[in-house]
C-alpha cells in the first residue's frame, strides 16, 4: 500500500499582490531582506493578501526508541518520560519559549515508555530496536501519522493559524539520521552527530549502529512510509501527519531542527508539493540538518547553534513570522504617508 | 581636547554564576547554543544573576547630511523629514516592530532639515558637506553626543533595561562609510555599498565622493571625536552618546546595522571597554558592516539581509534577548524537575 497526497500549490496571485504591496510601503524596495520573502511565502501558503500569525500553536510529540538498547544516547531512555512530566509541569525550555511567543503548547505522547502524563495517544510504548527488526509496522506508523494529523486538525479547528513543531524522544537523532541516510542516499557518517552530547567515540558507535540497521532494512527509495516504519519513530511519524494536516489546512508549518527536518523529508515523500509550505526556523548544530535543509530547498531564519529540540528553534522564530505579518498589515505606504517614493529603476 | 571614558568591565562573578546555573537547567549542557552565550553576556553587562529585558526601548536619532549635495543617495534629502513625520504618525517599519516587541519608541531630531516634528534637540539643520569642510565642529559633535547620552539617561531613569538603537538620515551610509574607512584604514571601495538602493555606477560615484572627503580630512587615528566631526553625522554622534550612556548604566546596548556599527567604532574609540557591552542584532547587506563587526569582535544574532536601518534589526532581535532572560529565570533544574542529569564528561 502506498500513500500519496496532492496539496494545492502556493497561491501565486496572493504572492504577487503582496509582493507589489511591499514595494509601496515606506522603506526602500527589498530593504527588509529575507523578511520580505517570508511575508510573500506566508501569502502563498495561506492564499491571503493579509496573512496573520495571531494564534500560533506549538505541537510537541514525544515517544521512545527501542534502538536506545544499543547505547546511542548520552541520556537514559527514562529521560523521555521525565521530560514529558517537565513539559506538563511547565518547566522545560519549550514551555518558557511558548509563553514568550504567545503560543499555545500541546504535548502529545505517541509512544513514551512509562506513565501517561501528557495528552495520550500512545500507539505503543516505544518503537522496536531497528537493528533487530522494523521500528514500527506500517500500520503503527500510519496510526501515528493519523494522530499528528488529528492534533493539528483540532488546533486549526480552534483557530490556530500557524503550527510550530517539536519533539522529545531519547534516541531520536539516531532514528532521524537513519531516515535521512535512507531517504537521501548519504552515508550515515555524514548525517550523524552528537545528539544530546555524545563524544567522538560514541558518535562512531552510533554510526555503526545506524549502518547495521540500514543493512537490515532496504525499503525502496519510493516508499517513504516503509522507510519511516523501518527506522523512524512514533513521534517522527506524528510529525509527518502534523505537517500533512498543516499543508491541507494552508497554515504555515514551522520546522524546528534535525528531527522535524527528517520528518519533513518523509512528509515531502508522501506529498511532494508540501515543501514550499514549510518554514525552516533554524540551522541546527546537527550535521545532518544541513543535508535535510538542502534537500528540502529551505534556508533557515536563525542560525544560533541550537541543538535542543522540543520545538525550541521553531518557537524562537515565531516572532519573526508575526513581525512580518504586522509589517505588511500596519506600515504606511509612500502615498499615504506623503513620503517621496522609491527612485526610478537604475536611479 | 580629547575624550576618554573608562567603563566597568563585565561582571565576571555574575557570568560564572549564570553559566553554572545554565548547566543545571533541564536541557543538555550547551544545547541552547549562542543563546546561552547571550544570556551569560547579559549577566556580565548588568551585573545580575537574573538579568531582565522587561522594559526595552528603541531610540531612533534622525539628522540630515550636507554631503547629499554630491548626489550620494537614491532618495532626496527631504525624505529624512518625511520619514520622521511617518515615525511620529506611527506608520514606519520601526513603529510596527517596536509595537511587536513591546518596546517604547523614542524618535529624536538631532539635525533634520525642515519642520521640527519629533522630540527636538536639533544641534543644527543638517551637517555641512564633508567634501568641502568638516561635517561638524568638535563642539557640535560633542553637543550631539550629549543629546544621545541624555536621551538614554532619561530612558534608564524611567526604568528602561535594554536600549536598541536606530537612525534615519538620507546620506548617512556615506558618512558611515567615510567613518569606517578612517577608523579602520580600509579603502573606501571596500566599505561602501548601495545604501537605500544605488546601482553599480552610483556606488562608484559615492566611493569617489568619500575618497575626496578623506583627502580633505586627516584626523589622527587616535582622535575618534575629530574623525566623527570631520565625516560623521549628528545622528551618528547622538548614537555614540547613547552607547556611552548605555555602557555607564550597565544595560545591554543592541546595535542595528551599518550606521549604528560605525557609531560603535567611534564609541569604542572613546571608551575602549564598551565593546563587550554591545550586542549585534543582525548582519546588514551593506558590505562595510562585516568590517565593522569584525573590528568590534561581534557576531550578529540575525542574518536576514536587512538594509533598512531605523533600528529595525535591533527591534527584531529583542525577542531573542527576552527569551534568553526568561529561559534563565523560568526553566526548571534537573533537580527540581526530577530529570536524570547530564551525562558525566565524555560519557
Amino acid at each position: 500500500m502506498s500513500v500519496s497526497i496532492e496539496l494545492a500549490p502556493l497561491d501565486r496571485a496572493a504572492m504577487a499582490t503582496v509582493r507589489e504591496h511591499l514595494d509601496r510601503l515606506t522603506k526602500p524596495p527589498g530593504s527588509l531582506g529575507r523578511l520580505e520573502a517570508l511575508i510573500v511565502q506566508l501569502a502563498g501558503i495561506t492564499g491571503s493578501n493579509a496573512p496573520r500569525v495571531e494564534q500560533p500553536a506549538i505541537a510537541v510529540f514525544a515517544a521512545d526508541h527501542g534502538v536506545t538498547a544499543q547505547g546511542v544516547s548520552a541520556y537514559p531512555s527514562a529521560v523521555t518520560a521525565q521530560m514529558v512530566a517537565n513539559f506538563v509541569a511547565g518547566g522545560a525550555a519549550i514551555n518558557v519559549l511558548a509563553r514568550a511567543a504567545g503560543a499555545k503548547l500541546v504535548v502529545v505522547d505517541v509512544g513514551v515508555v512509562g506513565p501517561e502524563l501528557a495528552v495520550s495517544s500512545r500507539v505503543r510504548a516505544g518503537t522496536r530496536d531497528m537493528t533487530v527488526e522494523p521500528a514500527m509496522t506500517r500500520d503503527e506508523a500510519l496510526r501515528a501519522i493519523g494522530i499528528g494529523r488529528d492534533v493539528v486538525g483540532g488546533l486549526v479547528a480552534d483557530g490556530c493559524d500557524a503550527i510550530a513543531l517539536g519533539e522529545m524522544g531519547i534516541g531520536n537523532t539516531t532514528a532521524a539520521s537513519a531516515l535521512v541516510a535512507l531517504l537521501t542516499g548519504r552515508p550515515p557518517a555524514e548525517v550523524t552527530g552528537r545528539g544530546t552530547g555524545l563524544d567522538d567515540e560514541a558518535v562512531r558507535r552510533k554510526v555503526v549502529v545506524i549502518e547495521a540497521a540500514l543493512r537490515l532494512h532496504q525499503p525502496g527509495r519510493g516508499d517513504p512510509l516503509g522507510t519511516l516504519a523501518a527506522v523512524g519513530g512514533l513521534e517522527i511519524a506524528a510529525l509527518v501527519g502534523a505537517m500533512l494536516a498543516g499543508g491541507e489546512s494552508r497554515i504555515p508549518i514551522i520546522l524546528d531542527g534535525f528531527i522535524t527536518g527528517a520528518a519533513a523529508l518523509v512528509a515531502v515523500g508522501i506529498a511532494p508539493t508540501l515543501a514550499p509550505r514549510l518554514i525552516a526556523s533554524h540551522r541546527s548544530a546537527e550535521p545532518g540538518h544541513r543535508v535535510v535543509l538542502e534537500q528540502l530547498g529551505l534556508e533557515p531564519l536563525l542560525d544560533l547553534d541550537l541543538r535542543l529540540g522540543e520545538g525550541s528553534g521553531a518557537a524562537l522564530a515565531l516572532p519573526l513570522l508575526r513581525a512580518g505579518t504586522l509589517l505588511l498589515a500596519e506600515m504606511a505606504t509612500f502615498e499615504s504617508a506623503g513620503v517621496s517614493g522609491p527612485p526610478l529603476e537604475g536611479g
